[in-house]
């Protein structure tokens, strides 16, 4: 029984919300599971072959200017990055095969930060091999597994997950059968969990 | 200098943003201007013909469960509207031409209740009436008066301010230049403008 954390790794609003989700659920006392999936199939599945902040550039423009305020109030930095999305398919996949390892929630902070602090290209592999080495990991034979087709394989399946749980963004915390959308609603559905999770009425969806 | 409330009334997060913003500003001592909007034209500008929440069924699925959490914990009445979206047309011009009229702030609570709480055809004359009479006001006077050209051309021009200003859904709060969407941003742009209001870095739009 957990908090899960959907997330996409090009995802704007996933950015603070993945930088403070294990800080507060820890303080609260509350477990989360991380859940990487792909937003490309879900908006695909809405009929859209582009992020809608790009398809509205009204919208975009709001949100560009938000995330820039919620980073400066939360002491996040922040940097537009020069492409978005950017393509977080490679990340994805690394952490979804190793969801498990402890060193996951540190290395999906750390890509990040790579994609909205510090523009960095996360689609390369030589990045994030990096980004893995400095966590004192084996960088190289990680990428490699996670390039493997049942690494690959459980990416989309968990993808579909996400679809088939209503999921139609990110970020998106799912509390037994209840779903909340997007990083201002983090501290509710950890508030969700916790007045639940006594009433015995959270079910393990995982 | 003020906080704006722009509003439709057949948006669903408007409902208890209309509904809890006077009481909350007040106890701010943050002035707030009233501004009714029509959606219509500003989704038009996207190239949507209805709702997204029609046009998304899957986000539409979610909103009417967030919104019904939502009700659930400020202790507002919800009932699921039989048609949505409701016509907002004639109610908006009734609230935008007599916009500085004292019983406007309680008109709209009652519009909004008719519409989420007790499923009434808020397009109706008849049902707008009999709400301002129970104000103590002259139902049929005003909305003859709201039907006038000048009316009408006034909410034309309003709803053409909001596009804008960058205006892509309501709720929306504005504050100088910074806009702030959604029913859960009302306490972030109240404490924008405390905070800047200070700095005298708000200017006023109206």
């Amino acid at each position: 029984m957990a908090v899960e954390f959907w997330f996409e790794f090009s995802s704007t609003y996933s950015y603070p919300a993945a930088i403070r989700i294990e800080a507060l659920a820890q303080s609260e006392g509350v477990p989360i599971i991380w859940k990487p999936f792909l937003l490309g199939p879900v908006f695909r599945a809405q009929g859209w072959k582009d992020s809608p902040f790009n398809l509205f550039p009204v919208k975009g423009r709001y949100m560009w200017r938000d995330l820039e305020r919620i980073c400066e109030k939360l002491a996040i930095p922040f940097r537009r990055p020069s492409q978005f999305p950017s393509n977080g398919l490679l990340a994805a996949r690394i952490s979804c095969w190793f969801a498990t390892k402890p060193w996951v929630p540190e290395f999906v902070r750390s890509v990040y930060r790579a994609n909205f602090a510090e523009d960095l290209d996360i689609s390369s592999a030589s990045v994030l091999e990096s980004r893995l080495d400095s966590l004192g990991q084996p960088g190289a034979a990680l990428i490699q597994q996670a390039q493997l087709p049942e690494s690959k394989e459980k990416l989309r399946a968990q993808t579909e997950n996400a679809i088939a749980l209503g999921i139609f963004g990110a970020p998106t915390f799912v509390v037994g059968p209840e779903l909340f959308w997007g990083n201002d609603r983090l501290e509710e559905a950890i508030s969700w969990y916790k007045s639940h999770q006594q009433a015995g009425a959270v079910k393990q969806l995982t």
